[in-house]
């Protein structure tokens, strides 16, 4: 009725490189008794467990989930040795094996599927499993006999995962935002931006309602992308402040009951540290553990920006429709032959490829508010399907950004020879006059020029309008009003 | 060729009441002809004919739309009055239509369906129309003269529906926010932490994954609620910035054609100084008026307060659940009898009730998320179905949560004695012991009680705790750390 | 301790007409004591406690709900008489009060919210009141006494609402898809047919990925719409199978417990002969009230029509894109001015409120799917969230087929000279070249025309293609294989 | 220009197993050039192209498309060589290649993502290359050289990516229900089944709203399980009609071009004998090669079992939860232990599980329903997303059926103990006294007991009820209807 007694002495840790070197199995045991593990994997009974009670499809929890855990892992190892509640030597032994985690060194060892347990409790076990025996591997003890490192009295002291794996999920998330999304959107729109530097000058027909309208200039057209997707990426970056607020701490229901006083806002801080990103503990445990909101709002901004990109990506296929019967244009890189029947054809592919991602994070930003919404008094029991979604989101949102400019944005030129002649074509010119002449009488000539088939030129004539008035005020380069103020 | 003459002398306002003594039809005009309209109305030709040719269900744009719109076109003549390009007399006949739009005095005159032209021209022509009938009429002339005051050249003077609209769209949502769903939300959250408060030292079962876990108090999980709610409503609050950004001022593309220098910070000037918001004009146009992404973040916030909502909703009615065969340590007001055929049956109404516009929600955010990706060129042509369920969805959950708080939350009583019974009951209380005898024989503890079906106490002290340390560990009030820091 | 007695004679059922002379409150009861509501309406106790409880933005229950259950209740009161449960006398006033409910003349008196109890009991006890009392008046008895028609008693005999709400909702939507969606989408389908059959020989450019493809003629392409509609049409109309199996007779938990026996049978039995459609008893009753996965397949099928005539409406609008700078090839009616700033202008509005209609029934598809998933036991308690989303999306979806009908599709016209100048410009011809000279080949061909602007032809001669053999092979008409079989 | 010469004697198909004994890379080319692909691969320019394009995250086609797509190369072969199209020799090579891909023994071969041409296209060239390039092996050729196998002109010969990736959906849509969803959820409803009828006696409180409500059987409820199923899988089953409708002989825009007459029917033909499904050829290709509507519907067919099964997982582990604080009534199996703080914790896991794949298919078809309603023309160009979304919930869904039955459903077991407790404390039992006392009456019953905290039996006595009636009426057995007719 004592402590499983730990070591007398201090075990030395060795420089063992990863790896086991056995075949077969290994005998490995939990509370549920006695299981049989291959003997070349550091996991344990319980993930063993896992992997036979839950291989549906072949979705396995992201590794960015595993990196994450290794830093909760290795910060909660620090503060309790540094408390003194963990021998520094065992400390060390699990901080060894944190950071072999978050290298993605032991990835081969996180074998477990996305549909498990719903507070992905044994993801937590994989990882409580994988560090206890590679601390035991590298203090020569025995596989599999929790000594001297139990996976839960020591990996897991202090913690539960309850706690650790939103917080998991916060830190992993928060990395991928700012590894892979932030980065390639924000070098998307610079791209897009330098475009609209380049066309400032271009003037084009406008369109609303799929129909000719004003005249603007194609730079003051992409000016708008950019300004989407910045305000979008905004909204993103921004959405990081409810994910910095970590569980740990609040352990089994949010009351922080095995975990010492201070341990919440010490583990946050040392994750703080080791990540480099402002983590703090969350205000509230019970919110903290029993919903997962700051991840459906952050999800929420990511299908924001996906929104902002589906409408720039639908755009520039319209715009390059073609090449004789579409509008025409614009001109995007020729990567591969578009189809395997009509010889020489080029379609906006990376163009379908950015929509489709889209549609893709919109659909599973649907899936993560409803899992959201399925929480049950201590815990939301939707949390594998929560993160799962959501790094795929980023991750598939962000390698989309980086090949759409490298393939499409920044290769596309313009058809100015079209561009020129459509713009002068277009009725809405009348516009201009509208001030001048009044809107019905501006109204009237339109539809002549279009019922008669006639230019706006000459119908405005007709009706009356002198030919110095029509062509000074009827200039598409001034009706854009570019170089202008207050526009 | 010139403008349509103005009345050579000033018509004055004078002081006529609202409504029209006439029977049977008028006749109106615009571009496309002329159009009997109903003699007792104020709108016109263009009214008329949307009211004929999107007659799809009887969903009607919503009124705060118009008296968004109101304000609009107040700011627009006022500033364009200032700017001595609109008579100060003319502009003073609209500002009055304006305000009595804003006041909702002339609601009936405005009939237009939602499903319309994607821009929301035809609820812009609506006002415009209404507003030149009424300053006419005001004015002493003659309804469907649009004169002296024209509703395109004088009413819509340096505006387009392409800026306008979204115009209203940010004006009505800020309003709606301001003024239903935030503090209705948060008189909520307040009620529900009341309750917090005052059950804070009430000890329960805690449950995660619905299966008996380690004590909290009542209070502590309240306090999560409010947690969430507060969470969430400072996103809401926080998604007002994209929507303080107005288009006013782009007119048909962006450029900001037929609006004189400087027009878009002065509308959006003299709109923050009617309603008391701080708006500002949209340093983009092209995005305001080709993206609708401020209404979708808008949504997204308020989407994830029904998250969080639904949540608290589903968990208090199954605390509630009973009264004999359920969890039972709810015991919420019995506002109505639950069942045609069971006699005496109480339900959770207010909760399903909430539970389901929260679903709503959700869904209509959807709706919004895709309509926000359907954005061509220099127009998002999905306004109405974006206003249209944003507004609904702001509505319905700020009224469920009045409706929530005043008849299910206020009311709510606990079942001390069912609470009390259980709390002792469980076996996880066992968690308290595991750092001082393991996690291992913790765990054998709780099976075999499980198994034997004894007392948690029992099972101990069979494995071999002895008596004084179990009652001094497993002491549940203790469990919830509440009253001690750190948690 | 017997039952309320009923009046010793029968009382005559006289001719009086609907409504209540009376002004002020009445009072009313029901088991949570007494309660005022207005004199000149037929509910009673619990529908004012509703309305006061659940008045949550103005979403109303549908009264199409009503009017079907007016059949559920006549149908029951003759199976009640007809077995000698019910006294003739009896069930002829609830049947005449029930006729009025149906023929929609008591409309006013079902005033409740959407938002109320989950399994629509308010609802139900709305018609068992307002049924009592309309037919107590009939019978000369006084209006809140329940005597000689009770509303649970005689009116809800051998029905709960967990039996009835989901029997009224399938009625309900059987009735809404036979009046409303199938003839409308189906006269839709037949005017786009007409337009095909007109259209078959006119060839035009085909579009894949928005880029010129090979011809085809614009009657193959409007066969194209026909056919996703019918197939569309189809399946709604085979998902009525579902709806026909009715829950009446499983009362309160699915049991039938107070329904005698042959109930269920006999009560679907009647409701199909008042009907006209075939309706049955549902095999298992506890799925038909645990569930409404019936629901959720109708409101499946009905999202399928949307999103075929999404694709549909969209199609037209681009294929209208213009006048002079887009793909041109379509003249829709011009129905209404534009642009409130673009004088002249003409949209494509009835696409556009098509295509809103679209995304708001998949939104609405999307809250039923959640909603029909949150069924707990013997209840699915999202019943009228269900029933209000499946009833508005087949109603608007219905009446925006009638209007894009009649003011899009029937005016209709081809741009004649547009389509038969691009068809000769697709560079794609070059693929009936293909199976003659070779893929490869043919591919340089193309780029070779598209690289130096050049016809087709010339680029084919150039590359050795004699004129007579590109002449032959190269026909548009011919390519379209319009005519031929086989394709 | 002449057809690339075919080589003039029947070059012999060898036996040359799978692989390629190369390093470094080979040089293919395409109407872009040429580009190194690995030496030991069989793909060739274009879908190395795609490779370096599109790679976005890590989602992969999934390979059962290329099994399908083997059906179709191999069905388009044989119908080429049976009409003397192609030579017997070359179709020999070409089928011999599509075999081993249609027995997976190439998916090294086909590597390409998910994110890509809309049309599918870098797929079917993916194909068409690697069947060129293993059957130039076969027959001694060399690799690379399009000869005297063309990926174009003899493995796609008659074919478009347009008219070939659709109909390779449909077969492998219907593959994976039939192989995966189909027994498995069959498998899942027929355990329920035999649970249900090994319960059919035990009586049990029902529970509508999550309050008590009259008594049922544990059998009777889940045969209500069993229906929801069998009924969703009808659905499923029946969806299957939409997808045997093939688009094949379409090429690429529907009208047939460069397929020879006949051709669709006879390769419809063809793919059915092959696959033993009843595939005929679609009787409109506009229509199935511009949409993917009997995707979308097949989709929510799928959806609508997810609806069902995630009511039956909930209701498991609501019914499950405990084991002392909670409903109690099911023991399910403890396959793992369920926390890493707390001993002894079991959890309803695999229910979880279940629930997180139903929302994630609901998700998915949400996805797959906005991508259906994209498609422009002759194309939908969303087809990778729609057949990566519906395969993956095919396959997570009849997996999670597989691992639900295995391992919770067949070892679930009763707590008979707690289900006897509870079924005699439900106040709902007065719902039997209703008919004889009177609605009212039973109502004030339910009250009083309620209030005063006495059984039912104590309540109805103190209001004048009978004891031998009570006992006669409120049996908790008999009110079950179990063993009679006509519930």
């Amino acid at each position: 009725m004592t402590m499983p007694a730990s070591a007398p002495d201090h075990p030395v840790l060795r420089e063992i490189p990863i790896g086991i070197s056995a075949t077969g199995t290994r005998r490995e045991t939990d509370s549920m008794g006695a299981i049989d593990v291959p003997a070349d994997r550091y996991w344990g009974a319980q993930t063993q467990r896992s992997l036979q009670h839950f291989s549906i499809g072949n979705d396995r929890m992201p590794k960015r989930v595993y990196h994450a855990y290794g830093y909760v892992k290795k910060a909660a190892a620090l503060v309790n040795a540094a408390a003194g509640r963990l021998e520094d030597w065992r400390a060390q032994a699990i901080v060894r094996a944190a950071d072999e985690t978050i290298a993605g060194k032991l990835d081969a060892h996180y074998p477990l599927y996305v549909w498990q347990t719903g507070s992905g409790t044994q993801s937590n076990m994989n990882v409580n499993e994988v560090l206890s025996n590679r601390a035991i591997q590298l203090l020569g003890g025995e596989l599999g006999s929790k000594s001297p490192v139990h996976p839960n009295d020591h990996v897991n002291m202090g913690q539960s995962s309850n706690d650790t794996f939103p917080t998991a999920m916060h830190i992993a998330t928060v990395l991928e935002l700012d590894e892979v999304l932030l980065p390639q959107a924000h070098a998307l729109a610079d791209a897009i931006d330098a475009k609209a530097q380049a066309w400032m000058d271009v003037v084009k027909t406008g369109r609303t309602h799929l129909q000719d309208a004003t005249p603007l200039t194609v730079g003051q057209e992409w000016s708008g992308y950019v300004e989407q997707m910045r305000d979008a990426l905004a909204l993103v970056a921004a959405s990081r402040a409810g994910l910095y607020k970590l569980a740990a701490g609040g352990t089994a229901v949010g009351t922080g009951l095995n975990a010492p006083e201070g341990f919440s806002a010490e583990i946050a801080g040392q994750i703080a540290a080791l990540t480099g990103k402002p983590f703090v503990t969350a205000p509230n445990k019970f919110a903290a553990q029993g919903s997962l909101d700051a991840m459906v709002a952050a999800m929420a901004a990511v299908r924001g920006l996906a929104v902002a990109l589906m409408k720039i990506a639908n755009d520039m296929r319209w715009l390059a429709s073609g090449p004789r019967c579409g509008l025409g244009e614009l001109l995007l890189p020729a990567n591969e032959p578009g189809s395997s029947i009509m010889p020489g054809k080029v379609n906006p592919t990376q163009c379908e490829a950015m929509v489709m991602v889209c549609i893709q994070v919109i659909g599973e930003d649907n899936a993560v508010a409803f899992a959201g919404a399925q929480g049950n008094f201590e815990l939301n029991a939707m949390r594998p399907i929560i993160i799962n979604n959501t790094l795929h989101a980023i991750r598939v949102l962000g390698d989309a950004c980086e090949k759409f400019r490298t393939y499409s944005v920044a290769g596309t030129e313009l058809n100015r020879k079209r561009i020129d002649e459509t713009v002068n074509q277009s009725l809405m010119l009348v516009t201009a006059l509208s001030p001048v002449i009044g809107y019905d009488l501006a109204s009237k000539i339109a539809h002549r020029a279009n019922d008669e088939g006639t230019t706006l030129r000459e119908a405005a004539l007709a009706e009356g309008v002198p030919a110095e008035r029509f062509d000074a005020v009827c200039d598409p380069k001034t009706m854009t009003g570019h170089g202008l103020a207050g526009a």
